[in-house]
């Protein structure tokens, strides 16, 4: 068994947004040598999530209105989370959309469909966070 | 490590369906002949699931129900993805229910509960789409 | 490759609980002997979830009562799972929160970021149920 581990960084501008990270977890695999396994992607922070879906930026924008009308972020009142917190909403959001995903890698690639791509999906930012990789093969 | 990979492919008649896969995946395991190890199950679309729950009928007209509440298929014009799309309800839905389940392999059989079966859940179908099924073990 | 199971049983005595078993999925762990690979930990019971979020009885109410909001238990007239069931409630809560987390293993310790915990999830207790953890690796 091989296995290979990276941390990537991320420091967002705004609260939220979403990053498309596909790139650079193909650049991992690739480092790996692994031709055959299972890659982890998963958010380090439980007010992020990581995520498969498609690159459209009016796809992004309906995730973040729905997100916001499912948990939204104000008032901070409405949430009991750490007391005087602002950020209970980021971890709501998280929970839909989920910390990780689980990559099948084959012939050395990440074994997709047809528009399949990684996101890095950032609710509570403006910070330093990371993003595991971890592929286990051959 | 064995490792094994196959594509089941489903066309569902309605826009939206739930379709009990556990047989399928099953037989798959059968066929990769591991005994001990991990098998992922993902849809290769962005517009639909792969999740474990109960196959009750009625339960799955209220995960329908649900999911319209959620995320309401109309009117069209409330989302942005692709201008003109019809689909965007379709990947909000499929965040809520998972792209992917990872199974344990035990003793040559999945390590379910007592109620646990494998779904493909078609939130935007009518055409030819794909669930990956990857296993590595021994 | 080697590999390790276990079933972790447990009873709550409120319909709804969090549990963190991050000590006991870290014991499995310990059993184990496997310093490097992938750790599947998941709910068998299709009513309840693991997730991975923090541990602060703050946030436990906020996701107590947004899930409520989401899927509210009552009344049961709302839903159609089993005829005159009362907990498909606890199927949609669960489908927010998911059914497993995987978690990669490095150096024979989670790679967990700061302020990860697993939790197990209870929407439906009162009565035995079971999470399966299983690690496999070298």
């Amino acid at each position: 068994m091989t296995k290979y581990r990276k941390e990537l960084w991320f420091k967002t501008k705004t609260r939220r947004q979403f990053i498309n990270i596909t790139g650079q977890v193909e650049q991992c695999l690739a480092e790996s040598g692994i031709k055959d396994g299972l890659c982890l992607v998963n958010a380090m922070h439980i007010t992020a999530s990581v995520f498969i879906n498609d690159d459209e930026p009016g796809l992004h924008q309906d995730f973040e209105a729905w997100l916001e009308k499912l948990a939204p972020e104000k008032p901070y009142s409405q949430y009991k989370h750490n007391g005087s917190g602002d950020n209970a909403d980021a971890h709501l959001k998280r929970s839909v959309m989920g910390r990780e995903v689980v990559v099948a890698v084959t012939d050395g690639k990440f074994d997709f469909g047809p528009w399949e791509q990684i996101f890095y999906g950032e609710f509570d930012g403006k910070r330093k966070k990371r993003v595991l990789v971890k592929i286990i093969g051959e």
